[in-house]
């Protein structure tokens, strides 16, 4: 029939997403900027939208042109093909509901979090479950808002998928083909090992990294020369301790248990450090240290 | 007279060293190798003399162009202006109270040690006290040995110098002259304040990232797919973790109370976050990072 081969026309011609090429992020920062900078440049998106909780972040995002056009999340919904959202683990819950009651099944919605197991528990029963494809791409920065947003983000960073059966075939192959053409590399768990390893690889480093800047802010109380001296490796330790508290405490609040489990071990280790000092222990430390050398072979 | 103009002629037509331009390096690793690469490009050293425990570094420095020549410590001293010496700080305190032995007081020796207290302590009733320059350069990557040195080292990183005055003013400035043109800041503060602040802001952090990377190591022996995941803000935090034991187990034993104290203040940084989890208490959570984004005003 003649609509069904314009449909099929439409499909194929104009964009791989399977629409019109409409999508909307839902929260216009750093993670979804940088996504739907990445899906113009690939050809996936055509329009973009822009669902903001605040104007000013609405007006940067089209300023810089990462959006085409700010909606509000109903509308915006209803006019999309895919749907992205990427705003802090505690918000995604109500705001995937809402989103989740108002598509069809010819749309697909998608999030970014860092977190995976509360809100897979939360959507589970949704009748559009089967649209929903939870992923956490596994790149960030410690910089937030429309203006943190890069080109060229994600490449040669891991993706996590979850619960892939519980998804439609289609919808989990579109952003599995999104992912890879940003340059990713897919890796597929249940929500429930996500979120324990997730702790060890991401968590707990921005816990050290907060906990290590409250040190030594604590102790510039008395030295002012010591930020004169602040080098590269202080950098490197440190530098996740600029990151969004509205981002992370939601993170560390809705993987607790597992954030508690390796912080745990964390001091233990440091404990162990201490020991080493304190009985003047030369030898252990030394092993300490050779033990820690064998990170060389996780990192490039 | 003759010999004296000659001499003067020597001294502004050669090297800004005030000799001929022939500087030793002890230890041929990563921070002695940056420091000869940048003295032969800024002109300061004509001749760089190695001095190496293994004949495999020398070796390697030599075919890598670092140095031109290898050769014991005595003969290597005894021929040069300047005699820079960073190996590990247990090392350094005989190997420089050799060198002392030697030196005459036309030539300036200096160390890069990341502790001071200790050596200064050692040195300060030599006779030649006066031709040594205390300086910690605060600089380095993880990485160690000859192939870790790299050109443009240094450039924009503080230089402390301790005890300045208890050095010759015209050997002093010898050295400052030297940081300066390396593109370094200059700072002078005594010896046991140094080590407190170096405490702060490079010991805990290698530390910590010690103490990550076994953290991680120890679960490792359970998940394997931990480390597909390691991304950017991992790399961050545990890079040092990579650094070598046998240069940072002295470190960190030399400057034991000061690590031990900022160790105490850490762990207890990283309790507060425990017990913000452990009683979900989310807004003493907020706060305690809201707090460490100030680090912003530190770090560029």
């Amino acid at each position: 029939m003649s609509s069904q081969q314009d449909k099929k026309d439409k499909d194929f011609s104009i964009s791989p997403l399977g629409g019109q090429g409409v999508i909307t992020i839902v929260g216009v920062g750093l993670i979804s900027g940088s996504f739907a900078i990445a899906l113009k440049e690939k050809g996936f998106a055509k329009h973009v939208i822009g669902v903001s909780r605040t104007e000013a972040s609405a007006k940067k995002a089209l300023e810089l042109g990462i959006i085409d056009e700010a909606l509000p999340l109903e509308e915006a919904v209803k006019k999309s093909d895919f749907i992205y959202v990427a705003i802090p683990v505690d918000a995604t819950i109500p705001v995937m509901q809402q989103i989740m009651d108002l598509i069809t099944d010819q749309q697909i919605v998608a999030d970014a979090g860092s977190t995976k197991y509360v809100l897979c528990e939360a959507l589970k029963d949704h009748p559009m479950r089967k649209r929903f494809v939870a992923t956490h791409p596994m790149w960030g920065t410690e910089y937030s808002g429309p203006e943190a947003a890069v080109r060229d983000a994600f490449i040669g960073r891991a993706c996590v998928i979850c619960e892939k059966e519980k998804t439609d075939a289609a919808a989990v192959a579109t952003v599995e083909n999104i992912y890879r053409e940003l340059g990713m590399n897919l890796i597929y768990m249940d929500a429930e090992s996500h979120d324990r390893h997730a702790a060890y690889v991401s968590h707990i480093s921005h816990i050290t990294s907060f906990a290590l800047a409250n040190t030594v802010l604590e102790k510039e109380k008395e030295e002012d020369a010591i930020f004169e001296l602040a080098g590269g490796g202080f950098e490197s330790t440190v530098r996740l301790a600029k990151s969004s508290p509205a981002m992370w405490a939601p993170i560390f609040m809705q993987n607790r248990e597992n954030v508690l489990d390796v912080l745990n071990e964390h001091i233990a280790q440091l404990r162990k450090f201490k020991a080493c000092l304190e009985k003047e222990n030369y030898e252990y430390l030394n092993e300490l240290m050779n033990n820690a050398n064998k990170i060389k072979r996780i990192l490039k």
